[in-house]
């Protein structure tokens, strides 16, 4: 079934992923991030530039302390400076100091850049080239070559860009890579020039592409294509600008797309959707919805058409399998969806109806009506289920929230008085959600015990309308975990804290409803 | 310059981007998008399916109305059902009725799905597309025929797939499309299955991408270098699941890298941002600071050694010149970036400072200390300013915030009490921000009458760290305007309406700061 290539992988959202505007990672989240892609199955992890940042430094070195079992550990830098000896240039010995097994150089390629950057000769440059890598492998190093700016340098000066690789492949680099370092190259001209310089150079061939045109994945597909055999990127893709080429959605299209052995093959492309996520949450953004393969969107469908198509014939709509990236289909609850959209997601919870019930209708039209008040249930379907059991009858009351009060200033903690289920209790807190989230579930825990265990896990505010400005409708969202499943919530109201309020109630409201009526079914629940 | 081809663009947002996942045009909305998409220079614009859906109907008959300059309303349909003449077909019907110059119709050229969708006999689909295409001709309609699942069909049935295209051309479509309608297409594929098309079809080729492997925008691309002339898609890659291919990343490539005609040609690039924001706005979903050519981070350096690299020579590390595409080249201020980043952002609102400056290092600190408590200057550059500033000793201390209390409960107004300059104020508002920000700026406005007219856009909370719950520190971000500038500031607390204080009493501050010591320098203010 596999082609013989394997595609080697190296993985550098610890250098060039770090460098994400609005993303810092502290050393532990980088220890936790390399031992999960080693996890995964990745090469090659390239941890930091030690001669850039003292911060990275220290990570090659806590590193040694870690046993991987497959990824080895790469440290990048730049060839020497002009005009000094390799033995005496502070960037390569920082290499030779983080004391690990592979070296990712970068060096000039674009006549433009040794002219008008390093103003250097050219000449000096490919010297430059070839012993800043016979250097580095004197000490034993594997050392990968970073042309960069390749593409731009063999527009401009094809017979000079070639030269810099054959320096390269003399000084003794087992992989060339060519870097689009601007990520200006069209697709045509990166499938031509790679296959053009494959058939030149005897090396490993890598590629390294970012994402300035929004090619940086097919860019790299299309090296492949030519016969690269070594491919760099990023998790999700992070990096400047617009960043890198994203190994999120280049890795399942390797290996079930273009049948080329990668990484551990399909227990690899299982975790895919795991390692994304924790990224995303170490760099603390917000994934990417609408991400090919691994999103909360991408085998997810809306218009009324396809979801009926979809259950019958999964191969006619769906590219991939979803479990087979980690990920799950799902039919959204809106305002555009009919009535099989509800059924199917009511069924996953357990919970099933005739789908000629009339109340169905007015259920939709209950949530219809919601969604123009500024609710997205895309985004939150939890709440989107209460509203429908209440209007199917199926719904128990099992919290009554009588009245809140909340008291807060610039100095010492918000004071929050509840009235829940006829409880009167009154909370501290940090802030005023905090306190009234402690008082809410002071007032509920005696009766629900159960509810102890349900932890809040993300909280956002939006403005969803069009008009801004301080009394403009806010749209909250809360994520909840019970540990196992995890389920979203939503409250809309010109005050926060009301909207707060709602969606914290609906929260515990729907733990409640799910858990108590149809014990056992939360566990298939997918939100 | 330009090779002779002239490339027609079909836009569908109105139409395939309407699917997205939790988004919903009004119909208002609409009508605005399509005379932005007029004066942007698109040739088609795909405003609905008038056989699927009321409100697109509605669409149809208002855009009667109105003059346009140059593009085509397009109406979208399915090829009629088996066992029909074409004159009896609702869906084709309602095309006619929708009183269009132009029809989008999609027909099957998968076998399977003609098998096992529609059910049909693999012969009268054939015969479906000829006469329904043929139908619509005669009724004097432009047709565009969308072969759906082109790709997937041309791979399991390559003849069958090709009959379909063949009897398209038969009836009469003056373009033939050739959709990957699931996205999951290779480019090494889309690239040689187009070119093979090309050379057996002599109509006008065009392509329909789905971006479900990331591929969506470079499949474009290649179906262009491979002879393709027509292509489709979306502003901002909108659409169901993971999306459609988004013009506003194709179409500059086209221009200025594949040098082909399209559109008005420079003088529609450099409305594609102002074109990208109106359609989030209208969306209500947030701009990809990520995206190539129009995001906010497009032409933003962070990491210092490229600051100093891009000033001195912008070709060597910037694939565009920003302005072209109506973007602009940023330098942010974080943690990572060096003094250099910090100056040049201090210059751009006016402001020189040698960069010998001791008191530089002390602002770096400073700010540096803030992003270790969970503030992002990426996102908020103001606040940083305003820090900045402060160590510098050019900051004025114009707002004094005293006190604040605010109370609020589940009915009635909230109420807010603020001592700000001495003066002691009391407001009601829908919420305790509104009620806050009426309160510090009823205790301003007299001391500063022109904070009148500053406007709050945004406003949004999100918790920065890694644990989250509801005593979680929140991060609030504000985007301020006076109607000619904008600038955001952002407030860290465990409280989300401390918070809020925070970064409005930074957004008046700021304000000040910039108009008042440098009058005239905030004209030129890009935050």
């Amino acid at each position: 079934m596999f082609k013989k290539s394997v595609v080697e992988v190296l993985d550098t959202t610890l250098r060039d992923g770090s460098q994400t505007a609005n993303i810092g990672f502290t050393l532990k989240d980088k220890i936790r991030i390399a031992q999960e892609l080693d996890q995964l199955g990745i090469d090659y992890i390239e941890g930091g530039w030690p001669g850039s940042n003292p911060k990275d430094k220290e990570f090659f070195m806590k590193m040694k302390d870690i046993s991987l079992s497959r990824a080895k550990i790469a440290a990048f830098g730049s060839t020497r400076r002009k005009g000094i000896r390799p033995e005496d240039d502070v960037s390569l010995n920082s290499i030779l100091e983080a004391d690990v097994d592979v070296a990712v150089l970068f060096g000039k390629s674009w006549d433009l850049h040794v002219r008008d950057v390093i103003k250097s000769s050219l000449e000096e440059n490919l010297e430059i080239v070839y012993d800043s890598i016979h250097y580095l492998k004197e000490h034993g190093l594997k050392v990968i070559f970073d042309a960069e700016h390749f593409y731009q340098g063999y527009k401009d000066n094809r017979e000079y860009a070639m030269n810099v690789l054959r320096n390269a492949e003399k000084g003794g680099a087992d992989v060339i890579v060519l870097a689009d370092t601007n990520g200006g190259t069209t697709p045509i001209e990166v499938f031509e020039v790679t296959k053009n310089v494959r058939e030149n150079i005897s090396s490993r061939l890598g590629v390294h592409m970012h994402n300035d045109i929004g090619c940086a994945v097919a860019n790299s597909l299309l090296a492949l294509s030519a016969g690269a055999t070594h491919v760099q990127g990023t998790v999700n893709g992070l990096g400047e600008r617009t960043g890198n080429a994203d190994l999120i959605q280049i890795l399942p299209t390797i290996y079930y797309k273009m049948k080329m052995m990668v990484l551990n093959g399909e227990e690899s492309m299982k975790k895919l959707k795991q390692v994304s996520k924790l990224v995303y949450e170490l760099a603390g953004i917000n994934p990417n919805p609408y991400q090919p393969y691994v999103g909360e969107n991408a085998f997810t469908h809306k218009a009324g058409v396809h979801v009926d198509a979809v259950i019958k014939v999964p191969r006619a709509y769906e590219h991939l399998d979803p479990t087979l990236v980690g990920n799950n289909r799902k039919f959204v609850i809106s305002e555009l969806s009919g009535t099989s959209n509800l059924l199917t997601y009511l069924k996953n919870i357990g919970i099933e109806i005739d789908k000629k019930d009339p109340k169905l209708k007015k259920a939709l039209e209950l949530i219809k009506e919601k969604e123009n008040m500024g609710y997205s249930f895309d985004i939150a379907p939890s709440s989107a289920v209460l509203i429908a059991m209440k209007a199917l009858g199926i719904y128990y009351p099992f919290i009554k929230l009588d009245y809140w009060k909340v008291i807060g200033e610039n100095s010492g903690m918000s004071i929050a008085v509840v009235k829940v289920n006829s409880n009167l209790e009154v909370s501290e807190g940090v802030g005023p959600v905090h306190a009234l989230d402690k008082a809410i579930r002071s007032a509920l825990v005696k009766v629900f015990p159960e509810i102890a265990s349900i932890r809040l896990t993300d909280y956002r505010v939006i403005l969803p309308g069009e008009v801004k400005n301080t009394e403009s409708l806010v749209r909250v969202t809360i994520e909840f975990s019970d540990g196992t499943n995890m389920w979203k919530t939503e409250g809309v109201s010109t005050n926060v804290i009301e909207a707060s309020v709602i969606a914290l109630i609906d929260g515990l409201d729907y733990y409640l409803q799910v858990n108590k009526k149809i014990k056992g079914a939360l566990s298939s629940l997918e939100v």
